[in-house]
């Protein structure tokens, strides 16, 4: 094991306000059915409310009736603001005082690495309880002149709060990997002090989503099929051993990879797209939450989560539920 | 022992181009003597490089001749761009690929956090070697209608970089507390989903640097002498065992509480303020990097890293070198 933690608690927020294919035709001037074909997406939520009461809904549901958290990490894509944190938002809307309160950023796969560090810090006694909190209003910087990544954003939070296990839980295995070579494929270039919005050369469009679908499959199918085989071969696991496979929502084509060529059933791959879009790093504790709340997820479980995400990083845990 | 880790290199970036207070005066439309008695900054440094290419320099440095890093954390405050976080840009600019990045963002304290969370995955065998990058440019935010943070911000980077150690080495002690109720002291309201550049809404002001110095320093100040004499009684140690301590950049005042109120000496609290203004997440670090590169730090040395940021948070770190 490389970190022994039990998951005590999980939350989501979907905002209620749903975006159709149809609905969003219109705004892109394709058809539906383009969108539909293209993406798999066939609607998607919209939130009105920012990111941190979003991740604070989601964070309070996995709390529940626990002991409240000695630990915060926000593991979300894009900030509310660029200072402070928004770990420091979601702990106001979460009326706590006092409790550290820091943010992991690795875009899409921000969730992966903060529970790889949550479980280490557990490990070596930092902490017994931590939040993770994973909050995207990817939306907020949909490109209409880009239709495709325009139609894959959602909205979404989600919440696992993680606590020290003495039994036989937490993660068997985890690594990631990052490939400068592909920065380019999805980036918001602006926000920061590259292209500041002070700037008179910075554009509007270098302030919202930019992605570029084919060229990060085909980057990413080879290094993913590669991960796969590793982590199976190190853990000696083959696809059967693996209760539930929760990749990154990437796209409908990056789902569907896993079970046409990864080896794995469909039924054991979740996909939750077609109603939810991608949600940036909401996406991977999502379709966790929705797993379990639709009783897919059982005690002593081994779930694999694995994804790709802006960098180009490739990410995977498995985890003993 | 929190964690056992060696610093095996440490390397700094300050910019070439040296603005002094007195020609900030002009710009601030403030004399000099204003300046300098208001913040206690006789000069900083302006960066005509991005925070991706400063870090990567420092980064240089820190390698060395060393073997290369398996896990690059950049733990700076303020990025590059949304997406990717900015830890892929200093991997490109190291021309490394597959080293697994990422950032951690807790603003000043970035670098405090980074290092216990290096410290526990190596401390959990995540990884052997672990290199944490600084890097800030403040000046790229300066707000000359507020004339005591626009003097205070100065750019630089620094880099560390720790590897496993068997002997007795590494953080003895660690902590970290968040005030949301101190959340607008210290702002960049922009740049993200709340205050998104395309909106109208969003104001010029918004994507600057704002702070409330003197708010900060009533909240912050009985917190920090706190927190200094519980990591003392936790230790077993007086203010006299402790080799160094380096204290955020945050201001003058506050630099000079540590030996007025806070029982140390004043020979032993790093002071680079004068010549570098507080550079964010990098005047932790970079005070680090200075005192070493000017012998104040020896093997088995204990050096207490403290301070405050944006959140308003506290963190402090006692490191036997």
């Amino acid at each position: 094991m490389k970190s022994t933690f039990k998951i005590i608690g999980c939350g989501m927020y979907l905002p209620p306000q749903v975006e159709t294919s149809k609905t969003l035709a219109i705004k892109l001037n394709k058809p539906e059915s383009w969108i539909i074909k293209r993406t798999g997406v066939l609607e998607r939520r919209i939130s009105t409310i920012d990111v941190d009461k979003m991740g604070a809904i989601a964070a309070k549901e996995a709390i529940g009736n626990n002991a409240i958290p000695d630990l915060i990490i926000n593991a979300s894509g894009v900030p509310k603001q660029v200072i402070p944190d928004t770990s420091t938002f979601i702990q106001r809307e979460l009326s706590y005082s006092g409790i550290p309160s820091f943010s992991i950023h690795a875009t899409c796969l921000s969730f992966i690495v903060a529970l790889n560090v949550a479980g280490s810090l557990i490990e070596t006694e930092n902490y017994k309880r931590i939040l993770i909190v994973s909050s995207d209003r990817g939306t907020r910087g949909r490109n209409f002149d880009e239709p495709e990544s325009a139609a894959l954003l959602g909205d979404a939070a989600a919440a696992i709060y993680i606590e020290k296990s003495s039994d036989n839980r937490g993660i068997l295995k985890y690594s990631m990997e990052t490939y400068p070579e592909g920065a380019e494929f999805t980036e918001v270039r602006g926000g920061g002090t590259s292209l500041h919005p002070q700037d008179k050369e910075t554009k509007l469009e270098d302030n919202l989503f930019s992605m570029d679908g084919p060229k990060i499959y085909k980057m990413a199918f080879q290094k993913v099929y590669k991960k796969i085989k590793y982590d199976l071969k190190e853990t000696k696991l083959s696809q059967d051993d693996i209760n539930l496979l929760i990749p990154h929502q990437a796209s409908i084509k990056a789902i569907k990879a896993y079970s046409r060529f990864g080896g794995f059933k469909e039924n054991v791959v979740m996909n939750i797209l077609p109603e939810t879009g991608n949600c940036v790093s909401a996406s991977l504790p999502l379709a966790f939450v929705m797993a379990y709340k639709n009783q897919k997820i059982d005690k002593g479980d081994l779930i694999y989560f694995i994804g790709t995400g802006a960098g180009l990083s490739i990410a995977s845990a498995l985890v003993r539920i």
